[in-house]
């Protein structure tokens, strides 16, 4: 695989010519407020694993709707750590916390967000339905609901994350002065929104995220999950401007506009899933100044790997 | 693309070894009592087409849950006429009218179902939506529900089929003893359900039909759309059996089993979507004596083409 | 598929730098008139089809060299009729009458030209020989008599077009004064030489047209048929000023330039075999002042579908 | 690429069910009999090559029809030697003599027969002409004019090599009397059938030969060149039968059962162009007892290579 | 992915025909006597790592030569525990410790040997060199030195595996009686190697091991590593006895059959790196009767996953 | 395939940013000395072929550290020749004499030099050890000993080289003052550094050559063999400077600035292995004034074939 996109001296300068809708934050809060009226309780079990060092508690919490939507709190010790809740890849799932052992193993606190509907394309699973139907939809999760951001399926994903985050207090094992979001792909696109979305994130980490720069990362898409729009819009050939007005109310780039806790981004420049100037576009449009990113030059969507979750180890610890 | 299953001489004999749950008949007698007493009105408006040399109608009629499903319905006349029910293939619409014009031109008049949820994967869209969600999925419709028979995607859709046939005499143009039902992949494999569950069917020509013996289909499949079970179960490998045990609800061998009208399938011997032995399996179990099959030797999942259709013309003409 | 040329903007500026031999104009007169004086008779029998709407004629025409060439005249009316005369992609032949009922559905009469020695690659065949050898050539038909513009296929392949429109007043339901030209891809390329070199044409409609702006074309193929004259190139290393020469006798870029009634072309900013800078630099060359051209984004080389006819429909009711 | 068919166990029982039409034999008296009646005279020129351990002459023929045909002569010695004609393999045409010095470097008389038509899709080139056109054809040339036995390409390419053989006699550096006739893929095919039809071969070494049991290679086929023939019959439905029946006239399991003289084959057990089945089918249906088939297990199509051409030297200095 | 091999019920009873060197024992016995007597002492230093809950030990042993190789010793305390030693897949190095936490955190003492020479095509690297060339090899580590037993790859890789066994009981927090091998695909066959000829292991948990049944293997490969001989034997046309000679010698199968311990295998259906038939022929040779394998039947080389360290776990604990 | 790199216009303009390390000629200097001081003697002996014009001998000499490496001398006469000294192509070996004759059959004498370690990827092999070990490497010679400049592969291959130039003087029919270097993809490179480094080359003559300008090539690799750097960096992420630092003592840019002699350069714009860009920056780089570089706009990696050989023959005639 060679370069996937400019050189790296123009992915530095690259902003992308997002705009945003008038109603972005208006939409946004609405959205929160609805969930946040038909919260029900966070229930906390402890999970069935063959785990001994590490404590893993099953949670259940009211997300998008008030729905239930599950997650594993995987920490070493019972007091409140620094917490890190992680976002899941585009297709996966919590599957099994035996999957996600290292920042527990490291001393933090670790939440990993299952995704409604998803965990089921790799990993070992996801345990959370997403109750919601949709128009006729291309294969996959992206252009589910797409005619209309308030059907749209990352709406409810991204409520989701922030409901998550709302209720972090009551988890065991969270320190709730000291949490950041992370996540790989759609993961770190997720964590970008709920960074921009929730006061309590104090520091976000997205790895080679993607949700940035819809319309670039969709005319220029070699393979999925962006590819599924393009297929969509190849059969629906009169709904693209209504498409990307759906998708501006999700893009991550608007998002990091209005970001200004620490963020330490990756990414790939091998990468053809998530193209490196969509990412530079939402690390340059972030209002936060401590900022850096990490760029892997021989390196694909695989990222930094554990590599680079040692440099974000250094730098969550010198921050939260 | 070479032959992709066994000789034709094993193929002819070709029985496969599908089991059938016991509660088969009264699964489809009560799923169709629900969407029986859950029925609206069928509404018919003239559709906006340039066409003159025919009369094209937009209908919707209450489908499963009694949910709104859209139909065309294209004919030369306004008599009745001997109708041809068809089924759309997997990630296809009803699209646009102008797509359907062979059976009007020759007289018949023609019904096109839409496809709930899908429609956007290839052709010119869909409009009806599928407004239930699901449990952790597979990016597609195969999976979908499949953890429980009640809540499979497959149910709703032939719920759907059998619930237009229901309806059908209300339709202009349609005489309402003469119905035949086709369908190409998965609008053949509609058209097996559909002609075993309504005793309105006098005639069904499906081609190379998805939805037989599933599973040697999913063991043996190289693409979609019956990998999408294959790639679920690599996730949830604990499944297997509830998934098959789905499955088998849905399996057209199972309703090939309870035909009796005249039958005319197709099959490619080069069709690496739908496997041969899948379709010989069903076309094996038909109960139907007046049942003919037409062998192209070398193409694949597009079948005998405008071939083939000129062939269901006469052996239709013949018998309604 | 991504996009696979310039950004749009800079697509709509494309001219692309197309030399002419100074014997280009005369090379066609004396092509057309050698035609000419072979003609024979137009002989016309009722195809035997099961449509019944429309009314099908199979008709025999002289093309290059006086040599048999059929057609398909498909109509619904007795009476002269405006009329569209299409030409076939690549590898296709003139198929079977009940591929092509569109046009006539909404009241055209409708010609659909056979592709000398093509036919045999999709759809369901051609009638039409072409009795003519050639000289060591790739696999293919785009390097046929390549060695100098009098052997090459394309020339004979144009003639007969021509030839077609100069006697097309003789067919039934035509009427003269309000004809036609379109067709895809190699038939877009084709349809775009007819209206330059026949005086019978009122409108021309090329969808995604190849055949132009040969050496970017060749030069960026990355698949059939552009690549066949690479692939020619690649072992005749001698050759490339010579097969350039041949060419430029048949690029639609000059014959673009010689074209002065309405045009409306279609292009798929996704379309890897006819790249939309070549679709571009036909359609920038036009003389024609009456033009437009659809711009389909999220397209290949399947550009507008069903969407663009029913607006070639309206372009067209408007203009003649 | 793991082995392509069946083990080898069973290849070297593998038979093959070929039938023969009736009038082969009478087929192809007739075919030679007309070209030898058109036969001109044979034309030889020095060739300019940079070569001066080898002499080169370029030589042309009548061979189908009359029709001039190109060879080059090369060879070390001025007297008459033990000659090898070789035919080249699909898409390929007699190239540059360089690229022909290993038969004449090790003392052979080496006469390398042009490709009609071909030439032009590897290697250096051809310089045959092939002055016949076809009915409409898939791209290639396998389906040049299949609707007939007396129009079919490869008719005229058998001819040509046969009266080659007829010629031989007046050409430099040949001895009459100590003819072998070898070839790769296309080239071992038609090396097959000059073996069977003309009495100046006195050996036959052809390597992993094309045109061997038809029906199999086309119905197994995943690459060029015989799923051009599936290819076409994907379209043409209805002339299975006779496609069949016009190769049945140039199967080489037919000729090999008229093959007396001795015979050296070769076979790769991963070949994907050429199934071992095919190659077997045609070894175990010599009539020859003198023969061999060397078995490369872990090759492709590229066979033996050097290493078999160094076994061809020594199986023929033994032999003539 | 389908299916890759024989339908499951043969594969049940797949034994595969491999044949031992009458030297087998002797060989091994040699090489092991040999590198003990080059042993230096083990070293053992803290590792610099993140982790908190789990302490990281960075091991040199002596392994083949004594040359020096580099092993973590990961657990979560400083008593002796029962211990799994894990060898790792081709191309992959040791790695990162925070890669392997999945067995420390159970409560095992987890020993994560690094692989010399690899370690550099997937993962984060390894630190051993192979200090040994080799003749004229395939590029890959499949065929180093295959001209001979005595220089081949794999008989260093696999004394190192012994090497490390005998050594354990120096290691911290390993209980020497309670030992296990494990490890998937290379890892898989070295552990199968390991419990054939170290007498300190207890129980062996290959995962769709590799190095079983070479001449299926090779003969059947589709892709790397296996199709490394392929080559090979592709350009060393005359050394098909030799290779699987020296193979014959490392062939998992031969080792199987000197093992007594208790086994748990994994196998994938669809897997297409290693054929199910050659882990059902190892497992089918095993010489314990307490053994076992768990089918996954559609995954591939991915095999069980962490499903099925849930059952290693449990089948471990009840048996040492 | 299409053009791989920029338009011709900027290529001819191509410099490329190559930076040399401060010591790259004294590294040379020793590493050359160190040679030969350890230079055994030259060994000849007649080679065992069926090839009668041309006399072959197999020649070992002393390389890198003074180990044996082989070559072939091939030649028409026994008198003092011009001599042609070819390298070989990556994964090849010096294969089988009869894979050589044009050279020699042309008049020259032709010296092929065996690739350490190489020889096993096609053609029919190498009879060459490399009897040095690396650390973790790619599969593949491209990172062997990559850690450190002098543990780095090519630097043994080039030392290779520049010894065997050194003793060509003894070999039979070799004139020591007209001696040229050539070779292709790889063996373009090591020619070119050869060039550089023996006063005994007069003239080179590189085809498609490989090794220039690693920082792009690695950077936009699409294919073996520059692939293996970028997928050993994407695993070693810490190591790209050690690893571009080794890389300029072997970048054939540098060695061209030091190349005085004439120089004949081959490039095709459809290379996908070694860049167009990368060769013009080599080319461009020369310090001879007598160069010529030959454009091959339609091939790839082929480049111009026995046309450009032709070429070579001319060009060398008139120089040495």
């Amino acid at each position: 695989m060679p370069h996937t996109d400019l050189p790296l001296a123009e992915l530095r300068d690259c902003r992308g010519d997002v705009t945003e809708p008038d109603d972005f934050d208006p939409f946004w809060e609405q959205s929160l407020d609805q969930a946040r009226q038909l919260a029900g309780e966070v229930t906390t079990a402890a999970a069935a694993t063959p785990l001994t060092s590490l404590t893993v508690d099953d949670v259940t919490f009211g997300g998008f709707g008030g729905e239930p939507v599950r997650a594993w709190v995987i920490r070493s010790s019972d007091r409140p750590a620094p917490t890190v809740v992680e976002f899941v890849g585009y297709g996966g799932g919590r599957g099994n916390p035996a999957e996600h052992l290292r920042w527990a193993s490291a001393g933090f606190t670790h939440v990993v967000m299952d995704v409604r509907g998803q965990g089921s394309a790799w990993g070992s699973g996801g345990d959370t339905p997403d109750p919601h139907g949709s128009a006729a939809a291309f294969p996959g999760f992206m252009t589910r609901g797409i005619e209309d951001p308030a059907t749209y399926y990352y709406r409810r994903l991204i409520v989701d994350a922030v409901r998550l985050l709302d209720q972090l207090g009551t988890l065991p094992g969270v320190d709730p002065d000291r949490i950041a979001v992370t996540g790989v792909s759609q993961g770190g696109g997720i964590a970008l929104a709920a960074a921009a979305l929730s006061p309590t994130v104090r520091a976000v980490l997205p790895d080679v995220p993607f949700l940035c720069h819809f319309r670039r990362s969709v005319e220029l898409a070699t393979t999925t999950p962006y590819n599924e729009v393009a297929r969509y819009l190849a059969v629906h050939r009169d709904r693209t401007d209504a498409v990307f007005r759906t998708l501006s109310y999700v893009d991550a780039v608007s998002f990091a506009r209005r970001i200004t806790v620490p963020a330490l981004f990756s990414v790939g420049l091998m990468d053809d899933v998530v193209l490196p100037s969509t990412v530079f576009a939402a690390f340059n449009a972030l209002a936060a100044t401590d900022r850096r990113i990490e760029v892997y030059g021989f390196n694909g969507h695989d990222g930094g790997g554990v590599a680079h979750w040692q440099i974000q180890v250094d730098w969550l610890t010198e921050r939260i």
